[in-house]
């Protein structure tokens, strides 16, 4: 166990891993945005990756670090979420098949996501651990590879190549950045930015729904706490706790952490929808709707991560509603 | 009156003159949109450009084209679209003043869209003929200079850039075309389109919708004939009549025009919106819902024009209900 602490080397040789096999997402500028935040907003737009957020990029790279031996006898993971495809995706590619482990009452819409990538699904409870246990009993029987949904280095340095890229693709267009926004869920995406900022000098914010601060919580205690999360729209960002490997990353490298409530999630997401013109889902509006209300120091160039777009047609309507 | 027919060194050229002042829309490719059409789908998405549609690009091109001189004594238009802002922001670029006649009945949303830009608005009758009217009349009182909406020249090369784009980008991902679909109102886009595959091999597809299909009437008149619009969601492709240089590049160079209805052209939206995850307006959709339907001789590959993505928060709410 004397592996060396992971750093911006381990995002980079994920990037020339990834070279090809994920999309380039578009990086917006959009006046009006920029207008309403008082900053130069710079938007990574991972709602437009494959299958719709970030999360094909740890997938594939953690599934692509394992010998073909250890991958052809499948890939299995547990997720309620846009992982569950990620992996099934993930296994498409490489030829393997690929078992997740999800929960009973699993929204129709992500169950037709990952069937429609050939993955074959098992539910399991409605709690995380019980999806954990089923995949772990998989894995325990069958010899395949558990992809972990956000604490393992390989996801981590596959999520932070989305980072990485904006920082490429700001310098390509002239520019630079003084702060990236991150949402944070368990951790991956905002560890991968950590990583992929180290050095730079840029600071690096997690964003997190008000009623689900794991993150802030943890960094105001100086460990890991648990915070059972309450209602938030933002469903992707609602874990219990954050990842041990990403709470260390975090200590280490973040600016800090800062919360939205469902009334900025909202508007941010319509801000998008009409200004932007890209759907993001609540959780993928977590980071404009911190820059729109100002991160702390007030940073001129801000980079914001839209992290997914997969949103029900009925919240797209009931959020239009209210805040179009 | 001696001048050659516009040819594609004109679109070109254009595209030269246009280099850094728009934007480089990014072309995505959607796997369960290619499923749903059966053929591989390039979807241009000019939906992202400047104002939100490529009307940004024929504006700027012409107010490029004139003499410091004319420039300076300001742009005159006359829309009730995307083009008033397309002209008011080429005139903030110039940093020159633009006045815009407008329907006393105009949307809030695209007034302020102008106002935003720092347009003057001069309101004059509700139809088409009432607002040209009034712009020729400040035309002829100030010496500004008139940037048509779609019967140009210059125009037409810039909206060609669009299409000249979309091939640079499908060739550089390794990929080529067999035809181009494009949404079809007065002819700028189409003519540029059309004149930026010439010689290529690709057939262009205008793409109208049943209730206004002025350019099919027209081609199968073998003359331009006036087509009374009836009731469509797609406002932006509504003229009464193709315009007189799009009508004759149109006759030679187009591979033919097809319709599309309104229950097409929500459904194509809707599925822009939550598989493509970005927003087009009715109009922007109607290339994607043809080729949903299938083009004639059903090319295998396709390039989409998405035109443009300014659309009411209650009409996206509205077509998300019905097909979503």
């Amino acid at each position: 166990m004397t592996a060396a602490a992971p750093c911006r080397a381990d995002v980079e040789a994920a990037a020339a891993r990834l070279a090809g096999l994920v999309r380039r997402t578009p990086v917006l500028r959009v006046a009006a945005l920029d207008a309403r935040a008082g900053a130069e907003l710079w938007l990574k737009c991972e709602n437009l990756q494959d299958v719709g957020a970030f999360k094909a990029r740890g997938a594939l790279h953690a599934a692509s670090r394992l010998s073909e031996a250890q991958r052809a006898r499948g890939l299995v993971t547990y997720s309620s979420g846009n992982h569950a495809q990620a992996v099934a995706a993930a296994a498409r590619r490489l030829g393997v098949p690929a078992t997740i482990a999800m929960p009973v009452d699993a929204p129709a819409i992500k169950v037709r996501g990952v069937e429609r990538l050939g993955g074959t699904i098992v539910r399991a409870g409605t709690t995380s651990d019980d999806r954990r246990a089923a995949a772990l009993e998989i894995v325990a029987r069958t010899g395949a590879a558990l992809i972990e949904p956000f604490d393992d280095d390989d996801v981590i340095a596959g999520q932070g190549t989305a980072t990485l890229e904006l920082l490429a693709q700001v310098a390509e267009a002239g520019g630079a950045l003084d702060a990236v926004a991150v949402p944070v869920g368990g951790g991956g995406l905002v560890a991968g930015a950590a990583l992929a900022c180290e050095g730079t000098g840029i600071a690096v914010w997690g964003v997190e729904p008000a009623a689900a601060n794991a993150l802030g919580a943890s960094l105001a205690a100086g460990e890991r706490v648990a915070v059972p999360p309450g209602p938030t729209i933002a469903d992707g960002l609602k874990p219990v706790m954050i990842g041990a490997r990403n709470f260390a990353i975090a200590r280490r490298l973040l600016a800090g952490a800062v919360t939205v409530d469902d009334d900025e999630l909202g508007d941010a997401l319509v801000a998008l929808l009409l200004e932007a013109k890209v759907l993001v889902e609540p959780s993928g509006a977590a980071a404009l709707a911190a820059a729109l209300r100002g991160l702390p120091g007030r940073p001129a160039r801000v980079g914001v991560i839209l992290s997914g777009g997969n949103v029900a047609p009925e919240l797209i309507a009931r959020l239009l509603a209210r805040h179009g």
